[in-house]
């Protein structure tokens, strides 16, 4: 079999139900995102020494979810075929919220913003974190057209978070010290 | 002499053939992310093993070609330069196609998802692969609002398909395993 | 503390000086593309042989310079914490340009594109200069719809100019060659 199918050479793909639309539809773009999220996530633990197992573990589990999100995203409400999906649900999110707690504790205390890098893994989470930002941003711009999953935009806002805190606690771990912003003086002017 | 022109400080910029539009028109993102695409391709290839030459063969004429078709995208049909553009052809997609056919059958078969990832090459070629289908998506805008050669459509969507099977054909040949979408059961409520 | 706080679940942030709007918003969509330019810094930045240790002092200047860039971008005109902030000024546009020249100076000459790429160093770069490209859109798109700080937009324009300059300068001192874009006969129909 074939991996390409040229249906979508004019610019219209399918939704998981069969629905045609415009590649530039929010919703395309929004799930779009999320997968190049995910493809900076699986990048950043291609960068993780082997030491650091269940860390690995746990981006693993985020992209699995971030699967089950795009399934939520790329499925309407009503649609035909809504009873395959898992929508993402609340526990979710609270998994998430565990794991930033714990590597919160276990890593640097904040005391400002830090110029993202270190080592290549953490630094490749920090470009992760803001590319979920990215779909972030395009799944409200999503929502205000169409009915979302509000839990979507939950998962997203606090993988961010953990995506955040992982990538100190890796620095932390590795002994590579972050520097702070050093906001210069304000402007006389202003 | 210099590199930067300062001309385009106040946020507009020029076309091949000189026309003067705005950094944000639709046909200038289209060619912006079509560079990020090509420069990811390129990121793909600084980490690519030796022994792979001639994957990182067809990266360069793949990236060649991408130039070809920035061109493309800069020059407005019937514009003053166009008679020195090469524009996108169908054999330019022809050979993304036997290409693809190649990967896939040297590579693992398809049997649902991936989870984007493995050798460091591989997980910045699923990162290349999303890039790709975000400059197609900005095309599509484009060509909502004007002209564009379709096969420049074509050529992205097979793109993005070729570097898929390119990742995981890499993947195999690294001995690296990759694990599938586990969907989890699907929402009672839905 | 905790480092999610929960209230942007819903799709909506705060400026600084405590404006609401949506993260939709050009503005959040603007600070945001710059915070994935420096995060792709920083990942260029932990790929860096430690030999050039210059090269990454620049790029640790430059990050730091784009959270005073955030700053400015995330504070409106007239806003409650204006005067806390430091505004883009000419001088950061000329810095850029000094380093531009040298590293220009001391590179290869140009003499056409070059297919990105190279030492895995200089093809980050080359990915965070089509990043910084993309923000400076995201910021024209803005400039239109609200007022910005023109100086914004120089360093920006200024900076893709430079990162280009530094990752073929560091090519050079790696040792890697660059090929050069082949543009292929034009069309015959055109
Ligand atoms: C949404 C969607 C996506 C989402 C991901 C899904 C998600 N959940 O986030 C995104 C945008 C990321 C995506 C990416 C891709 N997709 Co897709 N996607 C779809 C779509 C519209 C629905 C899939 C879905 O979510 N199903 C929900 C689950 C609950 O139901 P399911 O159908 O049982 O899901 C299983 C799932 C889990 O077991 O894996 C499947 N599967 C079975 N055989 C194959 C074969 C291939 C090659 C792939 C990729 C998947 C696949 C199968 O879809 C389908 C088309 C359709 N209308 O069904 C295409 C489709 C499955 N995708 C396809 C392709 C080619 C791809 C990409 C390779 C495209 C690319 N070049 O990037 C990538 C692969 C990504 C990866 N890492 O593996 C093709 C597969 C064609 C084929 N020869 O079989 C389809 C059929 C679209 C088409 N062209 O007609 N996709
Ligand atoms: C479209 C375009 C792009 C596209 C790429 C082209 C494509 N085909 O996809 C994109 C958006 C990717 C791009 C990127 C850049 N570009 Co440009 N680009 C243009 C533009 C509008 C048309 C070029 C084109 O496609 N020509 C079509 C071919 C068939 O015709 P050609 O003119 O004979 O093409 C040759 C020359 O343009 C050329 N070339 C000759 N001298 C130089 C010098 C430099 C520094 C560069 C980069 C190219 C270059 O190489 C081509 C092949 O031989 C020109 C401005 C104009 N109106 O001409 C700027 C222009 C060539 N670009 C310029 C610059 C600075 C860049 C960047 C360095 C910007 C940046 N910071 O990212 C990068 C370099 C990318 C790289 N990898 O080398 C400058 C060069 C200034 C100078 N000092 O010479 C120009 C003149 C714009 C300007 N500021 O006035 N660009
Ligand atoms: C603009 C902004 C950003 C910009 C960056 C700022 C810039 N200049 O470019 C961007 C979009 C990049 C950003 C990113 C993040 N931000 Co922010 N940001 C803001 C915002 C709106 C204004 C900050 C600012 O520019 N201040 C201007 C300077 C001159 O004034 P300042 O207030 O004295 O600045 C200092 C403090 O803000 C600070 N700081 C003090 N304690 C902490 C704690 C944390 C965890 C952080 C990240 C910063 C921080 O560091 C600054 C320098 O010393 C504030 C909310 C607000 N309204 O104040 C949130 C805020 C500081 N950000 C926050 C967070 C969580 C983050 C991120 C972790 C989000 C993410 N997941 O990506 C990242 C961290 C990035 C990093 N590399 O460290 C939270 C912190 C919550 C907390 N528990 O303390 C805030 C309070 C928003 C909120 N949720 O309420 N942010
Ligand atoms: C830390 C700061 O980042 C901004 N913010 C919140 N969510 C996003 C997003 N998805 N993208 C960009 N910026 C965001 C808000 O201004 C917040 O206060
Ligand atoms: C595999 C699935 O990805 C979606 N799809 C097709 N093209 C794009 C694109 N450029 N960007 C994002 N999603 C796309 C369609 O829904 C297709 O079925
Ligand atoms: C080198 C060429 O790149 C285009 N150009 C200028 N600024 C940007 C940007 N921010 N993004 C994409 N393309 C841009 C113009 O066409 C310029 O001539
Ligand atoms: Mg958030
Ligand atoms: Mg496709
Ligand atoms: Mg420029």
């Amino acid at each position: 079999m074939k991996l390409y199918t040229r249906t979508g050479d004019a610019g219209e793909t399918g939704l998981y139900g069969g629905e045609r639309l415009g590649k530039d539809h929010p919703r395309v773009q929004a799930y779009g995102e999320v997968d190049e999220a995910s493809s900076q996530i699986g990048f950043a633990r291609s960068l993780l020494p082997q030491a650091h197992e269940e860390l690995d573990a746990h981006l693993a589990t985020i992209q699995n979810a971030l699967f089950d999100l795009g399934a939520d995203l790329a499925t309407r409400a009503g649609g035909p075929h809504e009873a395959k999906v898992r929508r993402m649900q609340e526990d979710d999110t609270a998994l998430l919220e565990a794991w930033t707690d714990r590597y919160t504790e276990e890593g640097p205390p904040f005391t400002g913003f830090v110029l993202p890098g270190g080592h290549p893994a953490a630094a490749a989470l920090q470009v992760a974190r803001a590319v979920v930002r990215r779909a972030e941003r395009r799944v409200v711009a999503l929502a205000r057209a169409e009915d979302v999953n509000p839990e979507v935009l939950c998962f997203l806002n606090r993988l961010s978070d953990l995506l955040f805190a992982m990538a100190r606690w890796l620095n932390a771990r590795e002994g590579v010290s972050e520097p702070l912003w050093q906001p210069r003086p304000s402007s006389p002017n202003s």
